[in-house]
C-alpha cells in the first residue's frame, strides 16, 4: 500500500508473505432442506476426520489482535496500492476468550492462560500446571509423551518462564524457576524424560546454583549447546539448547551466534519428526509480550517478524506434512496497543523500520554504563527532538546515582525506557493504556487435520480438550 | 463468571443471552488423501449453496474486537463461575481489514469503510459513495433494488450520517448531509425510491429548510413518524420515521416514547419481508462509535446491548428463515478501548451497570445549562472523589463563560466531559488512547446462506464483493 506522504518513497526491506486469496476455511451450512433444526447447524463435514500424528502449537505471547493487524501496517510494502496480506492472515479461523479463574484478578497472567492451552483447566494467574486448588493437572505434551510421542518446548523467553513451564511442570507459582527446571530434570513418563528438545533461554538455572541439571542432561543423552552454530550441528533426538542467562535478546538486538526464534523451531521439528509415532511442539514467540509491557514498539515489530517466520515454516512443515495441526494463537494481549492515537487517522509504521534497536536495548545499554548520548545516535533512526534527547539524558542521570539494589531503581529504569520510547511511540503515533495485560480475546490461526475444532469463538481451554481428544483417541 | 471481590454480590440485570455450544462454523479441510493440492484446500461443502433471498447487514460502528470482548464481561452474570457467552459469540467467522484508500490516512473512517461495504470500493475518507477519483459506485443496495427487493436503512445516528448514506447516495463530503438527503428522495430505481424504509435521527435534514422532504416522502405514500408508537402502528410498506433532530439519544438515556434500535429493525424487517422477491436491510448501531468518540464507556455498553439486541434478533430471524443471510461486522474500532489500563489485571463493569446516566448525557445536561452538583447526583451510581466533582465543577463555570459560537467552545465541552468520565473510566479501568479511529481488524459473525464467503480473514470490501455476487446470480 502506498501513502502519499515523504515517507512512501522508502522500500520496506522485511520479509512479506503474502497468503493465497483463498484461506483453508470452508463452512457447511444447514441448508432450508427441513434436515437441520434451527439452532443446530448440520455438523457433518467432508475430509478433516482423522487425528492429527503431529501438533504444532505456536503462541504469540501478548499478541493481541491489534498486533497482528499492526503487523500487517509494519510489514506492508509502501510501493504496492494494496496492503499486502501476512502470513498469519490466510489461516485465521477465529479467535478465542482468555480470562483466568482467578480469585482477584479477570484478566490473564501468561500462567494462567499456558494452563489453559496445557491442560484444558481455567486457573489463577501465577499457576503453573496446577488448577485452582493448586492440584497438578495432565497437560497435553504430558499426554503425547505417554503416547511414545516426541515432545519439544521452544521459546525467546527463559524456558522455565510460565508458557513452557505449565506444559511440563507443575508449582504454584510462576517465580519458582529453579523448582521448574528441577522438575523438567526429574520428571519423567515411560522411564523418559518428559520433554526432548528445550530451547530457549535461562542458562541460570540449569548451572551449579541449581544441581547442575545441564551437565545431568547431558549424561543422560541430551546435547547441551548454547549457540546458533552448535545448536544445528546437534546430531541427538534430544537437546538442552541455552542461548541468554536469562530472556533470549530480542531479534533487532541478537548477536549473530544466538540462533533466531526459527532456527529453534526448524531444529526442534527436525529432530521431533524422527519419531514414528509423531511430536508435540510448543512454539513461543515470548518478547513479544516481552517489548510489549514496556510498551516497546520497535520490539514488538521485530519479535512480531520473527514469530510470523517460525508460523510460516510451521505451516509450510504442515502442508507438506498432511498429518501435522498447526495452531497458532495468543494468551492475552499487552499494553493496550492501538494502531494511532491522539486524533490524527494515521499511524506510520516506516519510522519503526527506521530504528536501529529496540527501546528496551538502549535501556539496558545505558544501564549497563553506556554513554547515553552514543546510545541514542546508535539506537534511533530519525532525528529526536532536542528536548526529548534532554529528557533521556536526564532520567539516564538519575538512574546512574542510583544502585540497582535501591527500592527506586526498577521505577527509575522504567522512567528511562518511558523517556527513549516516547519519541517513537509518538513519531509512529502509537497508542498505549497499560504496562501489563488486556483482557480482549485473541486470534486463532490453525490448519491441518483438526484445524475445524479451533474455529469460531472459542476458549483457551479448549486448545488443550481439543488436543487431549486427539491424543486420547489415538491412544484406543 | 464470579469474581470473590465486593462488587460480586450485585446482581447484573442486563439481559444476557447465552450462545449454543456449537457456532455454525464447521470446516472441510482437504485431508491426505492426496486429492487436494498442498495450497488449496478442498473447497466442497455440504448445504450453502443458494443464494440468500434476504441480507441483513449489521454494523456496528466503532465495534473493535476489544469492544466485544468487553461486552462479554460487561454482560457477566457474576453469580456463575463461567463467564457466559454473548449473542455474538455463536456466530464468530473471521474478522477484516479495514484500511481505506486514502492520500493521507491510513486508519478508516465511517465514509470510506461504508463505501467499501456498499459498493466493494475501497476510497478515501469522507467519501460517500464514489471512488477515489470522486466517481459514483454502485450499491449493493442499489443492485438489491434493481432486483426487485424492498430496501432499508437503519440507524441511531442522522439517517444521513456516513454509513446509512454510503449506501444510497453519492457525494464527495460525508458533510454533504442536505445533499445525501435530497439523493434520498430524488434517486429513483425502475420508478421507485431507492429506499423504502428509512429510519434513525436527523430530522432537520427533511423539513422546511431542506426543501420539505419528509412532506414530498408523504405525498409519495410514506408513513413519516417521529415516535415508537406511531412507527409500530405505521401500516405502510414504506415510512420514513426520524427520531431526533440530530443522532439519537444513547439508549441509557433516551425518553420511553423513542424507539430502540431493536424496535426499528424489528419494524424494518416486518415492512421489507412483505416483498416476495426478498429485500436488504442495512442496520447500524452508530451510536456504539458516537460514545467511543468521547471515550463515554457508559454509553458504549449501553449502546452495545441495543446492538446486540437486534443482532439477536436478526440472528433468530435466519435461523427461522433458511432464505436469510445475516452479516455483522464493524467499519474500525475507536479510542483505542482496552480492558484494563495503568498495572492492575483487572476490568471492573459493574460500575458501569451502576451508572445512571452516559458522561454524553451528563455532559449535554450541563451545557444546557443543568446544575452540575444536580447532574453529577442524578447520573453516577457511585460516590465520586471530591477532587473529581471540584475538577468538573470547575470545568462547567469555563464551559458556562462561553458562547456556543465561540473557537473555544467545543474544546472546552470535551474538556468538560474528560472530567465527567474520568471517574468511570478510574473505577472501571477502562484504558483510551484516542479520540478518533483505530486501525485493528474488526469480528466478522455470518449465519446464513452465504455465510462461508465471510470466513477467514477478509477485506471490508468483500462484504459488497460477495452480496453483489449473490444478486447477480439471481438476476440471471
Amino acid at each position: 500500500m502506498k501513502l502519499l506522504n515523504k515517507l512512501a518513497t522508502v522500500t520496506v526491506a522485511s520479509a512479506i508473505v503474502v497468503g493465497s486469496a483463498l484461506g483453508n476455511v470452508q463452512s457447511t451450512y444447514a441448508s432450508g432442506d427441513g434436515k437441520a433444526s434451527n439452532d443446530t447447524p448440520d455438523v457433518s463435514y467432508m475430509g478433516n476426520t482423522e487425528n492429527p500424528k503431529n501438533v504444532i502449537f505456536l503462541v504469540g505471547d501478548g499478541m493481541g489482535p491489534s498486533y497482528n493487524s499492526a503487523y500487517r501496517y509494519f510489514a506492508d510494502n509502501p510501493e504496492t496500492k494494496e496492503m499486502e496480506k501476512t502470513a498469519f492472515d490466510q489461516h485465521l479461523v477465529g479467535n478465542q476468550r482468555t480470562n483466568p479463574a482467578d480469585p482477584k484478578e479477570n484478566v490473564t497472567d501468561s500462567a494462567a492462560s499456558a494452563t489453559a492451552f496445557s491442560s484444558g483447566h481455567k486457573t489463577y494467574n501465577g499457576a503453573i500446571g496446577v488448577d485452582e486448588n493448586k492440584e497438578n493437572v495432565k497437560t497435553v505434551l504430558e499426554q503425547a509423551k505417554e503416547n511414545g510421542k516426541s515432545t519439544g518446548l521452544v521459546s525467546t523467553a527463559e524456558i522455565t518462564d510460565a508458557t513452557p513451564a505449565a506444559y511440563a511442570s507443575h508449582v504454584d507459582s510462576r517465580d519458582k524457576k529453579d523448582e521448574i527446571a528441577q522438575q523438567f530434570y526429574n520428571d519423567k513418563i515411560n522411564g523418559e524424560h518428559t520433554v526432548d528438545v528445550l530451547l530457549g533461554g535461562g542458562v541460570k538455572y540449569f548451572g551449579e546454583e541449581n544441581g547442575n541439571l545441564a551437565d545431568k542432561f547431558k549424561k543422560d543423552g541430551y546435547d547441551v549447546v548454547d549457540n546458533k552454530t552448535d545448536l544445528q550441528k546437534s546430531t541427538s533426538k534430544q537437546v538442552l539448547g541455552l542461548f541468554a542467562d536469562g530472556n533470549m535478546p530480542l531479534q533487532i538486538d541478537a548477536p549473530d551466534k544466538n540462533p533466531k526464534l526459527l532456527d529453534m523451531t526448524e531444529t526442534a521439528v527436525n529432530k521431533l519428526q524422527q519419531n514414528d509415532k509423531g511430536f508435540f511442539l510448543m512454539v513461543e514467540g515470548a518478547s513479544i509480550d516481552k517489548a510489549g509491557h514496556p510498551n516497546d514498539v520497535t520490539g514488538v515489530m521485530s519479535e512480531m517478524e520473527g514469530f510470523e517466520k517460525s508460523f510460516d515454516y510451521a505451516m509450510n512443515y504442515a502442508k507438506e506434512h498432511k498429518d501435522t495441526l498447526v495452531v497458532a494463537t495468543a494468551d492475552h494481549s499487552t499494553g493496550g496497543l492501538s494502531i494511532a492515537k491522539g486524533e490524527d487517522y494515521l499511524w506510520n509504521p516506516q519510522v519503526i523500520h527506521d530504528m536501529k534497536h529496540s527501546g528496551t536495548y538502549m535501556t539496558e545499554q545505558i544501564a549497563k554504563g553506556e554513554d547515553a548520548e552514543k546510545v541514542i545516535n546508535e539506537g534511533y533512526g530519525f532525528d529526536v527532538e532536542a528536548s526529548q534527547i534532554d529528557k533521556i539524558k536526564d532520567e539516564a542521570e538519575k538512574l546512574k546515582k542510583l544502585n540497582e539494589d535501591d527500592d527506586a531503581y526498577e521505577g527509575q529504569l522504567q522512567e528511562l525506557q518511558n523517556a527513549i520510547q516516547k519519541p517513537i511511540n509518538d513519531k509512529s503515533n502509537t497508542g498505549w493504556t497499560t504496562t501489563g495485560h488486556t483482557g480482549e480475546d485473541v486470534n486463532t490461526y490453525a490448519y491441518g487435520p483438526g484445524s475445524d475444532k479451533f474455529q469460531g469463538n472459542i476458549d483457551n481451554t479448549d486448545n488443550a480438550k481439543n488436543i487431549f481428544e486427539f491424543l486420547k483417541s489415538e491412544a484406543k
